[in-house]
């Protein structure tokens, strides 16, 4: 049963049932539930200072929507109508009688939808980004527990540099950030209010949206009307903004699974994160982290999705737009789960600085190596081929470069010197980096420091 | 509670709720249950063969599978358990004790997973061809049903030439007739038994694999047990196909929308087809049609989720494929409703005659011109431009052609003749088209056979 | 030939030309070439700060990488370098000998890389701002020009209410705004400076940053090297907005080709815009139309391209990321392109008011109709589906709703008064719209002037 | 400059250069001149059996065609004309004058550019499974070469079971198999000759099309004319095949990378397919084999650039469709050049058996352990929940399980024998697995052996 309140339009139609289930998104949009009442109660409030609504009626009316809220909380059936806004009315109907025919005056489901969406995802944001300052405070923590733990840098999955685990865990913090940044921008887009638009052209009602617009906390209000009713580029870039927060985590998760190989084995997980397998008893897979590892799937699918929708539609409201609300709910839901997780696996994960010892071979001097040259006065690129000739007659990986005698180094040029051999240690060769953002144990205590701060 | 029946490897662990819910596909998978249970039945038959049940406790899985699959068609809450497998496996251990635990001898839930899968697609793309199958019908019936209709055919679309009704219809039907054809191809790929493989490296049971696939109904075996248990091509293959079927329905749909506007108004739609605005009581609105043009997002969704999923896992296994059942179950049922609704839709949308002859205006015989020109030996160039120059001066659109006098169109050339005016009737310059294929109403009836042939 | 300046590590290998010229990001990568020079420069000048160019090595320099840039810009062929970077530093020795061997003394290609692609996107994000705020400035005169010309506005593409043509027009200004919002905001995410961060553990050079950072116009300085080197996020983002906009004005397209087919006929655009048909000799096709209409398509490739290839990647530099340059460019240049076609285009698409009024039927009414109910005291829900009633029983479309008499009127309802034919007026209509951001000709001047503001 | 041939109609118009070179895609289509004039020549011969052209006229035709070819492959610039059939045409009129201007009589681009599409992309396919099947070729090779090499199968990256190498490498060769069967399923699809189709209603010359198919070597003809000028669900569908065939050969590729890690250090790789880094002279990174993994992205931005284009579009052609050059051109060159890479890249990455064999731990056999358990008579769920209980107490990994005494194996299950250390042997394990698709050394030698029949 769908539009039973206005559908003397189309007195005596035949209704397909298909049809009929096919057209509704009450399945999807109950978790508009609550922004729909809200956003109902400010447009009763508009409409009493419009004089549409007696001080009595709006009485009844914010009442009443009070409990129709509480019967939605409660798991109320609404499969009987077509979406949410229409529950809301008609449970409102149900409750007060009379005065819920006045709510709609002068108003459109095509405004209301966004102001529900709009009112949901301001919440929402909120709540990632605190979400994501739990996490980032997870990797302080760790970074902080493990602050002279040294490892291998990788690039192109290849021994590259020394650097501190601790400078590689905090790799992860401000991506997080610009995650944070990235919404609180995308925030000001969503911060606005649609109501008063109408169907398209506005409203005919004196509706003071100024006052809706603070009722409902919106910071702004829409300036044109048909654009208020059809852009759906505030779930757009908020999706793009999810994406690129879950990749990040993706990427942490995957270096996980990778560092838990046994042959990395850099990492011990908990027996918590861990599944077993229905065949082999001995394996501990890291389920959990392989799901937030394929998280981003989710994300994209939702982003992908509601781009082909959008696309080619002509301008104002189309149904095609009910197909945002999956998306919406899946993509924030998908982020919550995956935000949740993180911040509860990050501790449950712990290093084994041993292994990480163990593979910090004598080639990850090799920068150092160079280096020392051009302190010694050598070009630079005389340096790095030189060091390149002396790894590939000594051979990698191992102990090669100290197992050379002073005389075999001054073989290959005669500035070195035995201090050569000083250059073979993992703290040196961190301690070696210089920069502002480097792997330095003083820049990562001032990265952390500075992360404190943002916080 | 997850893995209870095999987690000794992790005995005494904690367990975080949140993470057990994360790992658990429960609340996605329950769609495999049929197919869960029928595996489950013919593997057991397997395990009987090779000596691992007696035939008393073949008989007891047997039945205990029947009364698994029962309760779980009733509706049994399944939320306990991690994933579909698991619960088929406890619930028997609940119905029939001990035999349960030999079930799964041998056996891995890497390819129990694909096994389901599989079973599960074959029978939903047989069902897809036949709705496809439907709507071809529908589209049949109304071409023969409206033959002589004519209408302006349109390409950037702007008027281009008169094409028939008929012939505009039937181009749906070639497009469905190709996806059933990409259906069945991809079937093929569907169609291989992973049954058999274990984890990853096979199984150590004697397994008759032949007899499992006939049991089952699978046409083939896999070759390899790793590329059995970790392959997903065959799922995004299936999501391609339906893509493109739903991006043909969506460009009907696209279509219908703009030929029921009030500008071109070439088709009425029922009202059954019809929403209403909650604001604008006038609005007859295409909503069901607007929801199958948007319907391809739902696919291309999917698509792209599994896609991202699956790039750059390692080979064999990895628990980021379960993100796959959720694009399968929605990228399915997103199609058949789809097909449904357009089935249904088609013969609730007619054509106005009326309208379309009044859309044919002289510019559409321009082309009909150009040949005149050419059959009494102008060069097609010089034709083109000519013709090109007569629409310019006489301005379109309109009547422009056929006022000329025939002096004024021996001014723009000699060979024009009296009978220059027969030319412009839409009838004639349908008839004017020669080749198979073509708009021609024999070609269309010799089109519509074919059609009818081939289904 | 690639890196022959540091290839003493492979000394004697085989090369194979196929795996060079696939290793090679040449044929993509010369877009760089001004911001490689520009942060060599820099870097040049940071090496003489730090004591590793003396005065005179740092003056060769900066003079040499001038001749560079001249011969690169006078289209010196570069094919036979694997990359940018090393193009700029081999011609750098070609030029100026030995002092070029010190330039990359403790510098990286991998921030080197993401260093020019930020230099890059910084200027053309500034440059598609300013072609935005051309399409804009284009939008207002256009809506200043015609701002009493009324129109039908479409939900569903069907007739809804009557609106102002510059409202429609100022429609497409604020979604663009918002695209100038999410550039600024991207802005301060590209504008950092990652120079100074090595391979990826940070530089043993005492390298002051800061001063690199003002010397490249930089606002911040990246905080972690891993991280400098590794996010492609920056480009994510860019492209994410990018699409939006392309989708906006791809909207935009669509509503002209409709609006420019003789069915509606709202529009004429200018013969520059048009294209004709090789075969079809009357037709005037908008292609420059539907190929903004197609725009976004190349965006979502180039985003849906590096999504695929950030995914599942290990953390640091890989060789995958190579694969950002190509979306990056396209994405810019697709987007640059289609600004400025679309600017040059509004002013050469004009409306035609007399079909646009003509289309203004009675049923774009209703919503007015159903207003004076309400102001007569009937509540909403009753008023609009008396209006419904009246629709269907007239018969839409067309005049029905002002050839009703007045006895006919009270038919339905008593409240109806002969003031009900006053409100069957285009200009009446949209003046009864009341709220900031209607369609009422006072707000869409005041929407006009807040626009100006803006700009 | 474009369409000067058929203007007329637009004869003194403005031309505005930017809007010249965004209409033309002649920068991209150059890659279909050769089915352009092919496509063309057949077209001469069909006008002469339709007798438009004389056998002078023809003659002159083929011959001036067979010049045009020769100048575009020579290098002429193209650039002043807007698309290749355009500079064919022209070219063609600049070498033999007057019966060029016959050429187009009855024709359409809309239908040139989806025969020139269909040749060129036959061509290409057949192309594409010669290449996959120098791939296969050169698995099957190593396969045979390294028959005994043992190693850990992995799921969830954790060791899993032993496998032969040759059973892993075979694991790429089926779904590249499955690659070529998609491939030629498509074929069927791309095999369909659209020329005769004319603008969208069919063509007014009565072409013998059969002719015209037998000509260029169609299997079959388009059905419906509309139809034939506007689907692009042909290239679609091979997109979306070239994109699963380079996700597998992507897998492959990030399955190399990781094996050439100095942690497994299962692979060692050609110097030829790797590059050094700029700075640290050490690293042998595997930039080909990272490049291979990232080409799915290519792919699969093509295949959403195009799904966006056509998404939404009114039937018939539509100069939006243009934008499927580009995705067409690139998707092939590109899964041209990963084959072709791969072919000569797999007989350059060598096995390390000993460090395969090293990782070889006693926890791969603890499935062994339950089969072990199974044949004894004890069920599954126990016999697995046993071996969990012996991993965790035993500890892993390592070379826990042979350590245990017989005795304490006993005091885990009574059934337990001295027997049962004959189980922790790589080979032992391989066959112990039985069925067909196994890593059983006897099993993978019939893999290999239906793989070489397939060829």
């Amino acid at each position: 049963m769908s539009d039973t309140l206005w559908n003397r339009r189309f007195e005596g139609r035949e209704t397909v049932p298909l049809f009929e289930s096919y057209n509704a998104s009450i399945a999807t949009d109950r978790f508009l539930a609550d922004a729909d009442v809200a956003a109902s109660q400010a447009y009763a409030r508009g409409l009493h200072r419009s004089g549409i609504l007696t001080g009595e009626e709006l009485a009844s009316v914010l009442r009443g929507l009070e409990i129709v809220r509480e019967r939605i909380r409660q798991g109320e059936n609404l499969d009987r109508f077509e979406d949410i806004h229409t529950a809301v009315e008609f449970l409102l109907l149900d409750e007060i009688g009379e005065p819920a025919k006045k709510l709609h005056t002068g108003r459109s489901r095509n405004e209301q939808v966004v102001t529900d969406e709009r009112l949901y995802l301001k919440k929402m944001i909120l709540e990632i980004v605190e979400l994501i300052a739990d996490i980032q405070i997870a990797l302080i923590q760790a970074a902080e527990e493990h602050d002279s733990v040294v490892m291998p840098g990788y690039t192109h999955l290849q021994r590259g540099q020394v650097i501190l685990y601790a400078h590689y865990l905090m790799s992860f913090f401000w991506p997080l950030e610009r995650g944070k940044a990235r919404l609180r921008d995308a925030l000001t887009r969503v911060d606005v209010l649609p109501l008063g638009s109408g169907a398209l052209g506005g409203s005919t009602i004196a509706l003071d949206r100024e006052y809706l617009g603070r009722l409902l906390g919106f910071g702004n209000l829409s300036e044109n009307s048909i654009d208020a009713v059809s852009d759906r580029s505030f779930i757009l870039e908020v999706l793009g903004v999810l994406l690129l927060i879950l990749l990040d985590l993706g990427r942490w998760a995957a270096d996980c699974v990778l560092f838990a190989s046994a042959e990395f084995h850099f990492l011990d997980f908990d027996d918590s994160l861990a599944a077993s397998s229905s065949l082999m008893p001995q394996k501990k897979n890291p389920d959990i982290l392989e799901l937030v590892r394929a998280a981003p799937g989710r994300l994209f699918g939702c982003l992908s999705q509601l781009v082909l929708v959008v696309k080619g539609l002509p301008s104002a409201y189309n149904k095609d737009l009910q197909e945002d609300k999956e998306p919406l709910r899946i993509g924030v839901s998908t982020t919550l789960d995956a935000l949740r997780v993180v911040a509860l696996a990050i501790p449950r994960i712990r290093p084994r600085p041993e292994s990480m010892a163990r593979a910090v071979d004598d080639s990850l001097f090799a920068t150092d190596l160079v280096d020392y040259l051009v302190e010694k006065g050598v070009p630079f690129r005389e340096a790095h081929a030189l060091t390149g000739e002396i790894v590939r007659v000594t051979g990698t990986p191992g102990r090669c470069l100290r197992t050379l005698s002073d005389d075999e180094y001054r073989s290959f040029h005669p500035v070195f010197g035995p201090d050569v051999k000083d250059l073979f240690d993992p703290q040196t060769s961190v301690r070696r980096k210089r920069t502002p953002g480097s792997t330095h144990p003083e820049q990562v205590r001032e990265q952390i420091e500075q992360a404190k701060r943002i916080l």
